[in-house]
């Protein structure tokens, strides 16, 4: 027989962690280290320790639930996602991934099988990069760098005041790292973020790679001028350079690049008054792609894009490369895992890419790393409070999991 | 004999004047109602009352050197301008005919001359606009509705911390209102904030007018997405209507408003994160016309634009009016005063329009209001700490100051 979880048990705790930071329309509001994010790691300690699981945490101030179902000096199959949200996001978005894993350790716990691993129910730290994307998986797989903890795309102080706040340190971030040795693999569940799966009719995409992921600062500089004085003719504005490079840099994409995506999701204007011709304008640039060729020669498009608006206004430009995460195949054991757990369980499993970066990325540089996505109702919509998926395919997605956990388990 | 302001004296104070809230490079960083400008404030009132002068503050923070030179229940005559600055802007804006004003006054006092009327040199709250432009002058022409500090530029938020930090009130402002007929007028001096009369070999400009200025806040919405899952072609990112409105506000007054000028100073997308389409992009638009037809026809052209622009990326827009000053002739009293004093002292003085807006065009609504400019050099750099004004310029624009005020006393 096929272990199934507890869908009520599950849906009480899903429930419950949605309220904690709620928008009041269907989203979360918990940017990582932000009031309602330690609220909700609070909570999720109290609910491991409540269920007589074993509670962890590491220097990254990751969150785990241990299940000791191995034998002594077993290795360990982590299953996760994250707690943090973007501002005013979903409530689905990582928290359908570690609150299912959540679950599995008490389906198996509750089953008693005893398997060759250990498991592990994770909730790594800022996935969503308020201070730096992916920062506590990356850490646990020993990828983080100092130099990336000196220079965050928000800023220093900001990173500093945060992890203060919730106790943490720069030095627990970069002693984090965990043995790749003690590790059996890292299966992650989560929504889809689009409407691939429900336009082709599946209940699973099996994740086959993910994006790789590169973000810029862009500043293009020019002259503070009187706004009423100097004729419009003879300024150097910088916001015209700016509004230039967003209507650029999606054509550059439109046109040469249809597999990636670019966004300018940050722009200021200093020094920021109505009647100031603006001096510099910041746009903060992320782009992605799912080869490295290719990333390469977006990367190159767009920036000569930024230089050549920036030339015809008579502006400076700067770009800063503030992050970066290469596109990651998906382990090949981890993803039959999870079409035969979905085949196991009579559902129709497509393959996928990744638009999205996730943790599963960092596990994949050390362990056997795979994820799945369940299907995004709504048109896809995502990092909004619009996001929304079917109960019935966040269980699924959770017997999912444990399926595949169970034969990544064994093999 | 012609009377002389005291060059020495009137360079002391305004150099000590530049030292509050000195950014360093030559500039000064005295939003209204800061820590600076109030410093600067203080400052003017010890200078005051250190001159045996009489201080006089209003309602409105309006700060004044009062001199009782004319028979008792005579009118007064004012002359100023503003020691607030913008955000990182110049030592000389407003600065200067402040200082100038109250070393008129003391050169008046010294020399003794018995006046039909007595002499007010002030300094009026925000100028700039930190929260409402021209805010203490038009309190004190009867101009400013609650309303308009119901809703502020900047918000109501920062006014009200702000008014309670600097101990004013809003009821303060709304009561500040004074009697036309104790005005016998109003004199300005200002740097030109442009180069016209450097390159017209001129000492004075008459300004014969002064632009009218509206300011909006328009708002794109189109919708919040992630940034990775959701292709750039499916975007409703409210980004691209803002961007595409800056340029296109540009072409609008290059093609068919070479007179009139426009600006976006302030921009903010919203939720605000690197990984997510902006669902909201807010600009601060700011444009001039001299005259009022045309300003009509501006801003129909402008907000089409807007229009056109969101439509074209799918998003709605909004455009909030703001605040909205009317374009304003000068006195032909006041501006033969000064065309008299500039002439009577050798100075070569071309008649000009203001680009942009000054106290001059509140006080015009109420009386006999005129307003003069001396040359700006480094390309008429303003609002910037590059601005700059010769020190002999400056002497110059004191003794037409002076001698306007004593003819325009006699008129």
């Amino acid at each position: 027989m096929i272990p199934r979880i507890d869908p009520d048990r599950f849906r009480r705790d899903f429930d419950v962690l949605a309220e904690i930071g709620a928008t009041g329309d269907g989203g979360v509001h918990r940017p990582a280290l932000s009031d309602a994010h330690l609220a909700a790691r609070r909570w999720f300690r109290e609910r491991i320790e409540a269920e007589g699981l074993q509670f962890r945490t590491d220097g990254a101030g990751n969150h785990s639930a241990l299940l000791a179902c191995g034998p002594p000096g077993a290795r360990t199959l982590l299953l996760g996602s994250h707690l943090d949200s973007v501002p005013r996001g979903g409530r689905f978005d990582g928290a359908l991934g570690v609150m299912a894993a959540f679950e599995v350790l008490r389906a198996v716990r509750d089953a008693g099988p005893s398997l060759p691993v250990h498991l592990e129910a994770i909730d790594f730290t800022d996935e969503e990069g308020t201070h730096l994307g992916l920062m506590g998986s990356r850490a646990l797989a020993g990828l983080l760098e100092a130099e990336q903890l000196q220079n965050p795309p928000c800023g220093r102080k900001v990173l500093e005041t945060d992890l203060e706040r919730a106790g943490l340190t720069e030095a627990g971030f970069l002693s984090a790292r965990r043995d790749p040795a003690t590790l059996a693999g890292y299966l992650e569940l989560h929504i889809e973020q689009g409407a691939r799966l429900l336009a082709g009719g599946a209940h699973i995409g099996a994740v086959t790679g993910i994006v790789g992921i590169r973000s810029f600062r862009v500043t293009f500089n020019g002259r503070a001028d009187h706004a009423g004085t100097m004729p419009v003719a003879d300024r150097r504005d910088a916001s015209l350079g700016a509004a230039a490079f967003i209507l650029a840099a999606r054509e550059v994409v439109l046109r040469d690049f249809p597999d990636c995506v670019v966004n300018v999701g940050q722009m200021r204007f200093e020094p920021g008054a109505f009647n100031i011709v603006p001096a510099k304008a910041t746009a903060a640039l992320q782009f992605r792609s799912p080869e490295q060729a290719q990333f390469d020669r977006l990367e190159a498009a767009l920036l000569a894009a930024a230089q050549s608006e920036a030339h015809r206004f008579g502006l400076a430009v700067e770009a800063q490369r503030l992050d970066e995460h290469d596109p990651m195949p998906m382990h090949p054991e981890a993803r039959a895992a999870i079409e035969a757990g979905a085949a196991g369980l009579g559902l129709r499993c497509v393959p996928l890419a990744s638009g999205a970066g996730h943790d599963a990325q960092s596990l994949a540089n050390v362990t056997r790393a795979g994820m799945f996505f369940v299907p995004s109702a709504a048109g896809g919509a995502s990092h909004s409070p619009r996001e929304f998926t079917e109960w019935e395919d966040c269980v699924r997605g959770a017997n999912v999991l444990l399926a595949a956990a169970l034969r990544l388990a064994r093999t």
